[in-house]
């Protein structure tokens, strides 16, 4: 069967680093896509097959698109505009007016466009994304390629493009139904900000939105240790056993952050089969804390990683996302062995694929999944000699080696460029917009 | 006086961020460089002055070099070869048994040139080294053109090219004699390993000779809590104590990580004007531990980055070790406002130089410094909008931004390739012996 077929596409002559449950790794291997899905996978170019494009990978490594399980794309307009900064300070006198000032549908979707452009260059082709005006997001998702889940914000104050708070959680749901069943590329979702933004009967009623559309609901829980101890003072529980009494967490849950839970909540999260975004960089540089990943994993959560937005981090590139969670988990346990190359590379693939509900669609280069594809170059210094794929993508590989992107079959980076996009001039309206937040910050 | 000056090279049209002590940034600025030194800093071009040639930094950051003040170059033949298990396994089983058998003049060379590469590539021009067969180091080091503190490694213990361990001492300062007025970019040193590998009286003889010499003592110390644990345990001393007492702390001493060190070893550090190469990426990864570096600074300690050999890292980027060592702090002291974005930049570039004692020379932007300068490309979608170089430096810039590289005055990259070098061949040749390595494995 197939034995003579012609495919839509052929990369050959690279290190094929499937991430399928055997974390196969086929070298000198072949992937054919047709149709948008990858068909294929084999040692040595079928010289019995035929291709519309053949696309010599020069011996680099061929893996999943990255999967980004958490960010603010909008925010990336912020990128450095206030750091080093205590966190309520970052927020109040910054971040938020500027996010008054600023944030309009036209914002919203130059920024966008630029974290789209930035993630697509760096090897990601699927991210998560929570924040407002989330129409001008996905219209950016549209245009640049890339795959998303995409949810209108909700939270009990008022939000950029929505006066009355009362009406978030309605305009969050028509948002899921508008996107449904649009695109391919676009998965929508229900996020709601925290629990300490939004109340219970908010909780309640979103999660119950977004189960009726089977849906994943979103959550920022546990990031700081204020938050922790306000929960707890208001509601005599942990943030996590307090969403576990509103029964908002199940299989279709996705938790960010996750930093202050203890072995209870670890077992709840566990046994409920909630996914978690990780999102290392970003609790390190707003000194949030340092989440228990390794024991996240041993109970068998699936997580990913995250960036988070632009204003936290400050970049979205998930190499080096894998580089300092590898890193930082070695150090805040005394032990080298934790978070070894292949299970960090699992999170940003597979697991975070599986944290996001959609393991059965991306996340490993196998038959029948979607085509996102990335081609990595390893003709370089900083990349020469390689001993293990693995170990090289986590540690030593950056985003601007990323030489290729494919998200369903569609070639989106060539040789570093974005193709068939206008670069230049989003950078260019991002830069004026930038000068704009600038003066007024 | 110069007002019409005609000067070898002036780069212009960028933001010249100079880390003099008033951290000046000159927005629309220009450098001036004449005899490889910096002839002058001007706000837009001096339409008075003409130069042989005119370099255009479109826009882009033009920053001093920066100064790696901790690395084993000719390990990056080892990048990736073994992680992610306990340090004595990784060791033992396959760092020692690799050393032993591949190590010779012609792969230290082959590393030494494949790590000055990557150096050059991502915008380090000095960087500091103990390693053996120093003098192939020092070749590459004058072939490359990359300015290095160089070191003959020295240990009780029979080495690669020594087979007698009472040999060391003697081939490491006769090394210093032999380079020590060689080149500009070859700045000698004497290396003693650690202080469980060195008895006391090679430490006392080792600090001898470089005091007689003039130059720079290096040693690692404290690096793990093992370390920490045996020296107290034989000497009845810290590391740092236990150095103390034997006179090698002063203003000439380089300390290596300096992780396991109390209240008291820092006033002692500070007191005696020790310099300290902060190393976090290879501490996070071997899983040492955190040394406490803003206490470091706050005692007036000079304290450099490194990133140490690329076998416990696995890269020489210095622009991703800004953004771990910014971020591992802040979350680490639960305070986001320490090791702000000026005070890591300064790291990097004028304290690193300091550290090194080579701040009259490198590590700013200012007359009659040498010409040691890099210049960044901004124009990419990752660095736009950008609100304060320093924190776009530390937090979203890569290596892969660096566009253009001068050392003392001569370019060695312009637009991200090296020039006049044969890289493609170097890279043959690692990739040839890493065939080997692995095999061996």
């Amino acid at each position: 069967m197939n034995q003579s077929a012609t495919y839509d596409r052929i990369i050959h002559n690279g290190c094929v680093v499937t991430l399928n449950p055997e974390f196969d790794i086929v070298e000198d291997g072949v992937v054919c896509i047709q149709d948008g899905l990858i068909a294929r996978i084999e040692k040595k170019a079928p010289d019995f097959s035929s291709a519309g494009e053949w696309i010599d990978a020069d011996g680099g490594l061929i893996l999943p698109g990255l999967v980004n399980t958490h960010g603010h794309l909008p925010m990336s307009i912020f990128r450095g505009l206030a750091d080093d900064l205590p966190l309520a300070e970052w927020l109040n006198d910054h971040i938020f007016p500027a996010e008054n000032r600023f944030i309009n549908s036209d914002s919203v979707k130059t920024g966008a466009w630029l974290s789209c452009l930035e993630m697509l260059l760096s090897g990601t082709t699927t991210c998560c994304d929570g924040y407002f005006l989330e129409d001008s997001v996905a219209e950016a998702v549209l245009d640049t390629g890339i795959r998303a889940v995409l949810a209108q914000g909700v939270i009990d104050f008022s939000a950029p493009g929505v006066s009355e708070p009362a009406q978030n959680l309605e305009i969050a749901t028509t948002y899921v139904s508008k996107w449904q069943n649009a695109s391919d590329r676009i998965i929508p979702s229900i996020f709601c900000h925290s629990p300490y933004t939004c109340s219970k009967e908010t909780l309640v009623r979103a999660k119950e939105a977004a189960a009726k559309a089977g849906v994943c609901f979103q959550i920022h829980v546990a990031e700081t240790k204020n938050e922790a101890a306000r929960i707890q003072n208001e509601h005599g529980l942990s943030p996590v056993k307090y969403l576990d009494s509103l029964g908002v967490l199940d299989e279709q849950t996705l938790v960010s952050h996750a930093v202050w839970v203890d072995d209870g909540d670890i077992d709840i999260l566990s046994s409920r089969g909630v996914g978690i975004s990780h999102n290392p960089e970003s609790n390190m540089k707003l000194a949030s804390g340092v989440a228990p990943v390794p024991k996240f994993i041993n109970a068998g959560i699936p997580v990913g990683l995250g960036t988070d937005g632009c204003a936290s981090n400050n970049n979205l590139d998930l190499f080096t996302e894998m580089d300092t969670a590898a890193k930082l988990h070695k150090v805040v346990s005394q032990d080298p062995t934790v978070m070894d190359a292949r299970t960090v590379l699992r999170m940003v693939t597979i697991e975070g694929a599986r944290a996001l509900g959609l393991d059965d669609r991306i996340g490993s280069i196998e038959p029948g999944k979607w085509a996102d594809l990335i081609v990595i170059d390893l003709r370089q210094p900083h990349l020469t000699p390689m001993y293990h794929p693995a170990s090289h993508l986590v540690y030593a590989v950056r985003g601007s080696d990323v030489r290729d992107v494919f998200v369903q079959g569609v070639p989106l980076v060539r040789n570093r460029q974005v193709i068939g996009l206008d670069a230049e001039e989003i950078m260019r309206q991002a830069a004026a917009l930038g000068r704009k937040i600038w003066q007024a910050d």
